[in-house]
This record gives C-alpha cells, structure tokens and sequence, in this order.
C-alpha cells in the first residue's frame, strides 16, 4: 500500500452532541496540527455510550468519502480506563478510535485491515486527561494522519482489535430473519436483512403483528400506509408515507422483522 | 451570462436532520467530485416534508451569499417517484433542488431565471436508489456545477418549474394583513408583511387577540412584552423581550396577523 | 505585537440554534468579505440570552485554537439598544462580540488584553437592522480581522468592556466550596472548582445532601455510581457512570457543591 496517500479530510463521528463545545475544541486541536485540514461530521448525535450504533453509522458512511480520509470516532465509554487506542487502514481508509468494537463492520468488510495500537508517549503526546481522549489522543493523531505528518506505521506496534459479536440476519426458503439496526430522523426503521435477499417472491413484512406490503419506492405507498422498501443502505427499511414508521408502529431498535414470501394464492 | 462563475461553495439546505449520517454522505460524495468544494449548512432542521418552510429559508438565505454559490435544497417528499430534479440559475447563483415548488420564491424574485431538468443517465449518473437522491442526483450535480467540471446547459433540457401557490398579504388604507410563516429558534414569528409596507402610523399589531404595540428594537419592549417589530429579514416580527412569544402566545405559523393605523384619540 | 497575524479562522459561539439559516447567512456574509475563512462552529445550543453560559464556553474553548484565530461571540440581549460592539484582542487571539460581559473570562485571564469599540460607519458598515447585528455588524468586522483587511487599531477606539460580577469559589483548610456552572451533553456537572485545589485528601463530594466519592476517572465509578473527579476543564466534575448525573442528582447549574477532606478514621 505504499501508493496509500491521506486526502487531508478528517470525518467525525461522536456521541458528543452540538451543544456544547467538545467537538469544536477537537477541530481546534487538529488544526493547530496541520491548519489545511478539511473537517465533515458525519454525526454528533449517537447516543451516550451507544458503540453500537457509532460502529453502523461508521460502516454506512465512510465508504461514501473518498479513499485516504481519517474516520474519527470518539463514542468511548471506556475513557480513562486502559482500553486501547487505535489507528486502522482498512479499504484505503484510516479510522482512529477506541478498542472498543467500534470498528468491527469496518475490520469484518474490508480483508487487508491492518490495526496499531496509539503509543501517545512514543509520539510525544504527553498532556493526556482522563475524561476527554478525543481532545488529548485521538485528534492529534487523527491530524498527523490525515495531513501525512505521521505515518501509520509509525502510530505504534500491530494490535488485534476487539471485535462486537455479530448478529447476523438469516434466511431459509420460506422467509428471512433479521431486526431493526436503526431509527432515523424520519421514523424509518433500517434492518439488516441485505437488500440482495429479497427476491420480487418477497411480499410481505411482518413487524410487529402486522403484515406490510414491500413497494419500489416511497411514493408507492398510500399516505400514512407503512411499508417495505430498499433503503439507502441496501437494506430493507420500513417506512411510512408522510408519517413516522417508528411511532406509528411502536418499535424500536433490535425489533424483530420477518420477509415472507407471498402465497399465489393469497 | 457568459461571466457566471461558479465560486466553489455548496450551501446545505435539507430536512434530513444531523441524527443521521445523511448529510455527511452527500459532502463525502460531494467531495469526491472536487476535493476544493467548501460547504455551508444554512439549515438541516427543515421540517420533515415541510416544502413550505424549506422554500421560505432558501428564500432569505441565498442572497447573503457571493455570486457563483451552488444551493443544494433536498426536502423532497416525492423522492423515487417521476417528479423531476432540477437546476435552477437565478440571480447569479445555482440552484439544486427536486421541482416540488421549494424554488418558487427564489423563481418568482428573480426576474432571468432558468431551470434545467436534470437528465441523470446523460451524465453518466447511473447509480441511483429509489430514496436517497440527494446523494444519488443531487449532491453530484451541485458538485459539479460548483467546480465548474459542469456546465448549466449540459445539465440536461430546458424545464418549466413548478410552483407553490403564493398566499400573499393584503393592504388596505385601513389594515395589514398576513400571517405567520414561521416561528424561530427564539420563539419570533416571521411574518409576511413586508417592512415597507409599515409607516409610522401603523403602531398596533393584532394577534390572537390581543393588541402589541410595534416598537423599533426588543430592548425598546418591557421585560416580558410582547411587541411588533422589524425582522431581520425586513417583515413584520412577533417577539418577547426575554422571552418566547409563539408560546406565551400560542401561536404558530398560519396564524393570521393584522396591522392597524392607531387613533389619534386612543 | 506587531507579529500578531491572524490565522484565516473563525470560530462561532451563539445562542442562534441550528435550526434556522442565521448561522449559515453569517458565514455567506463572512465569505463575501474573503472566501479564504474555514470557519469552525464552537455551539450554537447557547440558551437564549444566557451570557454566562456563552462566557464560559468561550473562555474554555479558545485556547484551543491556533494563535491567530477569530472568535465571534453573539450572544446578544441588547442588540438593538445602544450597548457597545466590540472587538478584543488577548493571548494572541482575536473576539468580536457584544459588549455586555460575555468575554468577561476571556479578559481576565488575558495579562495584556486590550478592547475596541466598534465603530461600524467607520468602516463602511452601514446596512445595519435593529436585530440582527451577528449578520450586520459582527459577521463583517470578524471576516476582515480574520483575513486582515483590517487592522485591530482600525476598528474603533479604545473601550474599557463591561465585566460581569465574579462568582469565585472558595478554600479552607477544611472545605472546598464552589458551584456547578454548566451541565454537559451526558448529563455531567461541571463546577467552578480548580481542580488544583483537589489534594488526595479530599476524598468527599457533597451535593444534594449526598455524599460522593472522588475518583480518577470514569471507569473506576461503579455502573450507576456518581462520583467526583477532574473534569476536561480542569476543574472538578461529578458524573454518573453510564448515566445522567445532573437528572439522577436532581441537579442544576448554581447548585452548591462542597469538597472535604476525609477523616483517617472514616
């Protein structure tokens, strides 16, 4: 990977929310680093703590960036502990992030991953809290990464990283398995049943003691009918017309979800 | 227009909200295209399928902007349906934007605009979902426009945009009327009566039944008043010094609004 | 200072909320005066009106940033009345900003600070509303500082800024005495107490009649637990493990907080 060149843009993902001013005091570091940095948040808002999520939304969004961006994600319940800090090269990206299984869709995707423990010491970064390691750690190496004063290499020794158990979908014949990953800002419930399992055969949703129909698009659907369609993940979603699917159904995350096939008859 | 320039900002205008990773997609891809593309946010707090309001934010925004700025507004209820997307050059800016009326004010304030349909498979833009197209169409297209790796014209046939419904206000010798357009972060409400059309003599206002004197700043208000005065975006306003007048109020958008000329004698 | 350069940054500090387009209209103003700005959003979540929180905020997050930078501050009750506009320059950073206390840290904190009023017909700046001078006054002034197509001296004359009240905390031999100044986004409580005032010896936290452990970092609290120890700021912090301090205490910014030292036999 020696043609590998960082681009010089460094994406954000915490769970540190806007309101105060954390992740703006990050890009102040990182731009006392390097000041031609390009800073994009993907978003702010994962809930306190909620590694899982932070690892979906990381796994959905960096493949959209252009190879050779740093995917900084600070959701780190563990700070002050003596979990590890990481760099990683996957897929022609870096990610710097807690070891804490933030990063397992990432390792899990892309075959060549490679993972350093950060050494701060080794890279004269000495000033280190206990409360806040995306100031003190995590953006300054972000920085030298994404601005090639640091390579990645030279971050610290080969680290195997923790990885989250997987909860993989299933699918037989007759139906596929899966549950809702996510809800977004519109109500609409992201599943991980891969959009390549569904088959024009595949009719029918059943969440939550309803039976659902699966259309092309949104504008399929009566207003206010829920349904299943492709999400922009690739994935089934289920959504309402001009309404809130989340709401209207009363489900939430890890809901059950269950394809069917549609009888002929039927 | 042979010296319209493009000047390499995108400002950001959606209901998508920054829960989600959606609006830092569309940069990534946006980036992708050009590396040297600066983005502005104006606003990722539209309501959800709230054309309306989108159209109005757009209004008031792009204007503060330099000339050659490309305005990327996807709020965009008929995404995956056969509405078309449009570019829209006006006034010396670009305009993106799904042709559900959300550029009708823009349309009907500037008197040489031209809207082109955007013809995606002409430019090479196959990859399309069914439910995210401002990354699918959008972003790429504002970015392309915006590095002038684009031309207006080669964004696909002339196009006849449509166009919401103006709901204007009315003047009398007597009276003002209008109605409330939107209600801001500090509880103001925009209204639709223009600044010019108020003289001196028009010192009440009339909402909700009550009666608010207009006064010339919110310091000239008492604590706690509510008062008529000139919005920053040179309508009639509806505030409370140190306070939140839709909800002492009770009142959102839609409400309507009446100016009168004040007695002498009262 | 004559090599006192500024750094083509600004960064943003408001009470404007993210939802309507005043943030965005700032920087379209502040790109037509240069487009060479990066600008850098430190909260936009101020409270309406709240000075105080505003006051904290910017004064930890400035030292952060790279020498050079320009920190707009519009937090701004008065705007409209006849209190100054100003611009400061201390520890080799630059602030615009209302004149109403809001950089009161800020000055203090500064050995050499020195303040002048804005005097915008002076420069030119002479479309100015009643309500909107982030847009109309600030936004401009802050552009050209920070691009230098104005000098510090050039913006008005010398002003002596207003300066709010101190609330400092207290010491004994015995106690600690200070009070919660801002409540985070994770529900901890941040206080005005140093936290180089924190010896081993005070082990005790009491707020809220409860008694609370200090500790090193988060992960030594027990799950649920609520426990002191030194925050990202420097001072002491309480904070609830994997919970929302602030609502499990049924605390508030100005609640008492009070530190003692253990007694060998407790």
């Amino acid at each position: 990977m020696s043609d590998f060149r960082a681009c010089g843009t460094v994406t954000l993902l915490t769970d540190f929310g806007l309101e105060d001013p954390f992740v703006g005091i990050m890009k102040g570091v990182m731009l006392r680093e390097s000041s031609a940095l390009r800073f994009i948040d993907v978003s702010h808002a994962v809930p306190p703590q909620d590694v899982e999520l932070g690892e979906l939304w990381l796994s959905q969004s960096y493949r959209w960036f252009a190879l050779g961006c740093v995917h900084l994600c600070v959701v780190d319940p563990g700070v002050g502990s003596d979990r590890a800090a990481l760099a990683v090269r996957a897929g022609g990206h870096y990610f710097v992030a807690p070891d804490n299984g933030v990063l397992s869709s990432v390792w899990r995707a892309e075959p060549h991953a490679e993972a350093r423990r950060i050494e701060p010491e080794r890279l004269g970064i000495t000033a280190i809290g206990r409360t806040f390691h995306g100031r003190d750690v995590f953006a300054p190496v972000a920085a030298r990464l994404a601005s090639e004063k640091l390579s990645f290499e030279a971050v610290g020794s080969p680290w195997e990283p923790l990885l989250r158990p997987e909860q993989p979908p299933s699918q037989t014949h007759d139906e596929l398995l899966g549950r809702v990953v996510a809800v977004d800002h519109f109500g609409n419930l992201i599943t991980n049943l891969p959009g390549r399992w569904l088959s024009p055969a595949h009719t029918r949703v059943e969440v939550a003691g309803q039976a659902l129909r699966v259309v092309a698009s949104y504008a399929e659907a009566e207003l206010g009918e829920c349904v299943g369609l492709l999400s922009s993940f690739e994935t089934l979603e289920i959504a309402q017309r001009n309404g809130h699917a989340a709401q209207s159904l009363g489900l939430a995350r890890d809901a059950r979800v269950r394809v069917v096939r549609a009888e002929r008859s039927s």
